[in-house]
């Protein structure tokens, strides 16, 4: 039996989606994050890192969610629909696939920490904490992010999804995509267009419900 | 002709010590950082992100430490020496290649940025800027790199190499894990035990002495 162990407002809603798009049968458990943002330690008696996503199939523990797609995949994708038999389409498909998290993602979380500083220090000292805090994303994180939103945007212009058809490497983009949506404020076109096209996906539909337990607080307070 | 980008004391020297385990002919052209430790502007004319390493082979360009070492693998290893034929083996590396990028070296790079903070903030500020950037490194980095360390360490106390005999996945994870070595204080002897193990390594040794150009300084300084 497959079990998906879901931390709300987290990477692991590309895996719900995955296992909607093979159409598979899944147990959901859920997880809250603290007040903190992080995630609770009962993760951690399932991988020692205890961080969401982690998918268990019988025996099988695998965390990291380009992992899990990959083994999902492998494994499920008995007509081989979500990966690219193409050499070139494939090469794009291993390139996002590592991209998303090796370089998008951290820029993002650095983005959220940075922002997470300015909410919880004291107030007397509030000033000179985001001068630092806007000097981080200022001089680190806004250049790369220009570059990285300029590459994607010239990617999806001439691409409709990632690695030629929608394949597993569009999911694994998605999250980064997303938490971008709110900062693109209508300048980036081919970005919106992509991530119009996919949340049009019953799948993904199927899967934003499941994700939303019945305590689930709105993922754009985070 | 295989060229490899190399900016100084960076993940490209894990393509160069690739190229030499593979036995491969190749060029190298270094790049300097620049005063601010960023990759300089040129690398941009090779690819988008500006970023190293980057490989080229004739016509392709190809960026991302996994993603160019998994192209190296496919095309050179002819007996497939690098990348592990049993299944479980595969497993680990697949997980190994993602979590490198994808997990561990985010905060590794989350520390280097605060610890740049405090080196140039205005001394008048310093103070502040020293307590903010340590709470970042007490409550975000610190409790998740030691859930990480431990993790390592237990996973090399039964294990010599990282999926099955000596593959790709050591080079990939060799670069977070020569990042902490200074950190690790005697502490986690099979950590250090790996890394002992792998600077061994005949390839490693050659493509140390190349990665660093006449103009190289101590990456040490960085």
């Amino acid at each position: 039996m497959i079990s998906v162990h879901h931390l709300e407002c987290s990477r692991s809603f590309r895996i719900l989606w995955a296992l909607e798009e093979l159409g598979l049968d899944y147990d959901i458990h859920y997880y809250q994050r603290l007040p903190n943002y992080s995630a609770p330690e009962t993760l951690k008696c399932i991988h020692p890192l205890g961080k969401a996503p982690i998918l268990t199939d019988d025996e099988q523990v695998i965390a990291e969610s380009a992992v899990i797609l990959e083994y999902l995949q492998q494994r499920y994708d008995q007509k081989q629909q979500f990966k690219p038999k193409e050499p070139q389409d494939l090469q794009q498909y291993i390139y996002w696939m590592h991209y998303a998290e090796g370089s998008l993602m951290p820029l993002l979380v650095m983005t959220l920490v940075m922002n997470s500083v300015n909410k919880h220090v004291p107030w007397l000292i509030q000033p000179v904490a985001k001068k630092i805090t806007e000097g981080v994303k200022a001089n680190f994180v806004r250049p790369r992010m220009k570059d990285h939103i300029s590459f994607l945007e010239n990617y999806l212009a001439e691409h409709e999804y990632f690695a030629g058809d929608f394949s597993f490497a569009d999911i694994q983009m998605s999250f980064p995509l997303e938490a971008l949506q709110s900062r693109l404020q209508g300048k980036y076109p081919h970005i919106q267009a992509f991530l119009h096209r996919i949340q049009q996906r019953p799948a993904f539909q199927k899967a934003r419900q499941k994700g939303i337990g019945s305590n689930e607080r709105n993922c754009a307070d985070i």
